[in-house]
């Protein structure tokens, strides 16, 4: 096995490391994409089966738009078209043939199903009308990163439709509180959410929330988004109905998204020295079985592995024994690489006692544990709970508040959240960006209530508002 | 709501009215591409799920391939690019610039993923390497039908490698058996296994095996294959492992995929005048609920609906209260023609007995029942394996055996499988389809042992075939 980089030592070739050596994915041959191994994928297919379920719950139903999309869809909403121009990849040839009209390769479904919208949608009984899709979008990106950032990534875009500006707005705030809750509950992720400010919002939104993700080199990730589009596409799309009162309006629209990159979260938010290290709700193995064989009794501790992770499975636990011809030493390194929650030794002594040795892959502490159900379930709730306490514990040590422009230049070297008083302007962001690379990443909502004196331009009534570097 | 052509009328139109009025799927902007809505969306997450868990549990492994593939590795198989370069998608710009090299949108994935597989495999510790991926294709095809052919689809494809030609051989059967028996336990279709005929094999395979699916106007649809690619992708993309005895090898390769095509074989093969019969394993809704509301008791009868309602879904069935104003009429060809497989009426004499009045959409039959669990769940599997059962008395009964051409014409007139002796013969296969627009479907496996004189060319040795008119 290669080794892997410390992170310790440099983050970025550490990132690069883990994702190859722990066959979460590999480079595509087009500049720019990506391929998602059999253990990424795993945590992906995991991933949606969480958030679907939640989507779900809310009344949103799935359904499945075409890939290709008319060029002049896109013109029709101005500010649109403008953000996501320079990022199109377009379709000229069709069956040997030079198209009329290129086609676009979506890069995200608000033109495309909107059309749709305006025809399904006629009277107040339509609505709210509530469509996600999960698939897959290109957007031509400069500079990629592996899960980050890529030409082509896989994700899900929520769309819905409402009578009223309140219920859209309600609308909103439940997408990206789902986020916020789902990334807590199942990814052991801490994360901030906020408003965005006018130059990171939405191309052809009013205004976008966001949940923001601190990594452990102090970059922000913003991990998923969801925007009020407010009645900007109905009334280029002509999205109206018939209210109650037989009159017609346009209607109030949000949509919402979540993609790959939140694996990329995932890695760079929870992993260490060693590798990985995967919260067991979304861990594609939750235990790794590895014994521990001597000559002699081999046969017969195998059987018993093998029968343990049987009746693992049957428990609903995802178990895999590594029966393979390599050493413990070999195992445990790999094992601990690709971030698997739980390790159990079994060797004679284990038969003999009925207990195993657990390996805790979080804190790297071994201890002895009967291999039962409850004791099992109450050890990963356990890690779950960790890696989220560890996060946020890393969030709020790195989160750092200021007044002004030197200590704000200071705490952005030092990496993490940087808050402070700042009143929205694009201007004034594009200058603070160029002197120290920071973004904006949002106004949190926890803080709206607050307000101050600007840290960069002295102007009063400014909101607390979290800056970094990022992704 | 609009009415719907009765199937025994117009075939082709009641097609294109049940398609949309059911809301199955609507027609995309760009032509031949279908937007499926949630209704149909719901039925391909039911078959995927169906069929993903019998994916997995043959111990293949989900990735994910990029969408674009560079032009040149198409023609690296010098069939595979004949048989594809007529239906391809090209992208030549992207992010604003003219790209150096065309990239091809995938048609199909061999050659990206087998320019992965080159790096991966390296001895024959890494085989049998098997890989599946659910994703959309897309193909420039000039006759275009809602659902079951279009520019893009959507669907899995299923990549094997092996040490062995017996073992690639074994999975290419492996992979259409399962098919089989998935469309018959999950979709109630009666299907005929085979080989196809050298004209009709995959761009780039030594043989191919199909399943072919009798539609209930006579027409056969090729629902599935899967593909004995040797080692001629192997040659080109290098695919090379160490054997046990440390010679260099290439690997013998399989490849297999089942699209939403199927969805239209499940509406052509089971609807009839009234819409659609879904088999229960794929119906969004397995139950309707139509309350049957008098004036003085509605609230009584609707509380118990509700009542009714939840303890069915937390028993797991899919169930739909219809507690809409509209009339119990409108009601009841609404969920007919929307195939829904088992209706309760429910008024105030349901109330009072405790049994529901039960309608069976398959036979349009009703009576009384108890809504218990194990009675709901025994008529749902009769009515699944009802479905099968007529689908199966219809395709026999559509299956004729002749012996010569005239004969031929004329049963081909008649609509259904005509079974002839046949010597595979490219140029006599053309013949034929010019002469009465059928086509070889396939020679079935169960009749594999069987020989005669070809039914065209006298000539001997031929073997059983199935020819049809076909989609």
């Amino acid at each position: 096995m290669s080794q892997i980089t410390p992170r310790s030592q440099n983050q970025a070739r550490w990132y690069q490391d883990v994702v190859r050596e722990a066959q979460l994915a590999d480079y595509g041959p087009v500049r720019g994409t990506i391929i998602y191994r059999p253990y990424g994928y795993a945590i992906w297919e995991l991933i949606q089966a969480g958030l679907d379920k939640r989507i779900k719950a809310a009344g949103v139903q799935n359904s499945y738009f075409p890939l290709f999309i008319p060029y002049s869809f896109l013109e029709k909403e101005k500010q649109h078209i403008e953000g996501f121009a320079p990022e199109l990849a377009l379709v000229t040839h069709g069956g040997g043939k030079k198209l009329e009209e290129p086609l676009v390769v979506r890069p995200t479904s608000e033109t495309i199903m909107y059309h749709s919208f305006a025809k399904w949608i006629q009277s107040y009984n339509d609505l709210p009308l509530m469509i996600n899709q999960w698939n897959n979008v290109v957007r031509w990106e400069k500079r990629t990163l592996p899960i980050i950032r890529g030409l082509e990534f896989l994700w899900q875009e929520g769309h819905t439709a409402h009578a009223t500006k309140a219920e859209a707005d309600k609308e909103v705030i439940r997408a990206i509180t789902m986020y916020h809750d789902f990334v807590r509950d199942q990814l052991s992720l801490y994360s901030i959410v906020g408003y965005k400010t006018e130059s990171e919002k939405f191309s052809g939104a009013d205004y976008t929330t966001t949940f923001e993700v601190l990594l452990r080199d102090g970059k922000a990730l913003q991990s998923g988004t969801s925007h009020m589009l407010a009645q900007n596409f109905a009334r280029n799309f002509n999205i109206q109905f018939l209210d109650k009162q037989g009159k017609l309006k346009y209607v109030w629209q949000t949509s919402w998204g979540l993609s790959t990159r939140i694996i990329g979260a995932l890695i760079m938010a929870h992993g260490d020295d060693k590798g990985l290290r995967l919260p067991p709700e979304v861990a594609p193995i939750q235990v790794v079985i590895v014994p521990i064989l001597k000559q002699d009794k081999s046969n017969e501790v195998l059987n018993y592995c093998r029968q343990l992770a049987g009746r693992l499975k049957d428990m609903g636990f995802r178990v895999h024994l590594d029966a393979s011809s390599k050493t413990p030493g070999f195992k445990f390194n790999y094992w601990e690489l690709k971030g698997v929650p739980l390790r159990f030794e079994i060797g004679q002594a284990e038969l003999e006692t009925g207990e195993v040795t657990a390996l805790r892959r979080d804190l790297m502490t071994k201890f002895k544990i009967k291999p039962k159900f409850d004791i099992i379930t109450e050890f990963l709730a356990k890690i779950q709970a960790n890696l989220l306490s560890e996060h946020k514990k890393y969030t709020l040590e790195h989160t750092w508040e200021v007044d002004n422009f030197k200590d704000f230049k200071q705490a952005i070297d030092k990496g993490g959240f940087v808050k402070v008083f700042y009143a929205d302007d694009a201007k004034v962001e594009a200058e603070i960006k160029e002197k120290t690379t920071a973004t904006a990443r949002c106004i949190p909502m926890s803080s709206l209530d607050q307000s101050g004196r600007d840290f960069y331009t002295q102007k009063t009534k400014a909101k607390l508002t979290l800056f970094a570097k990022a992704y």
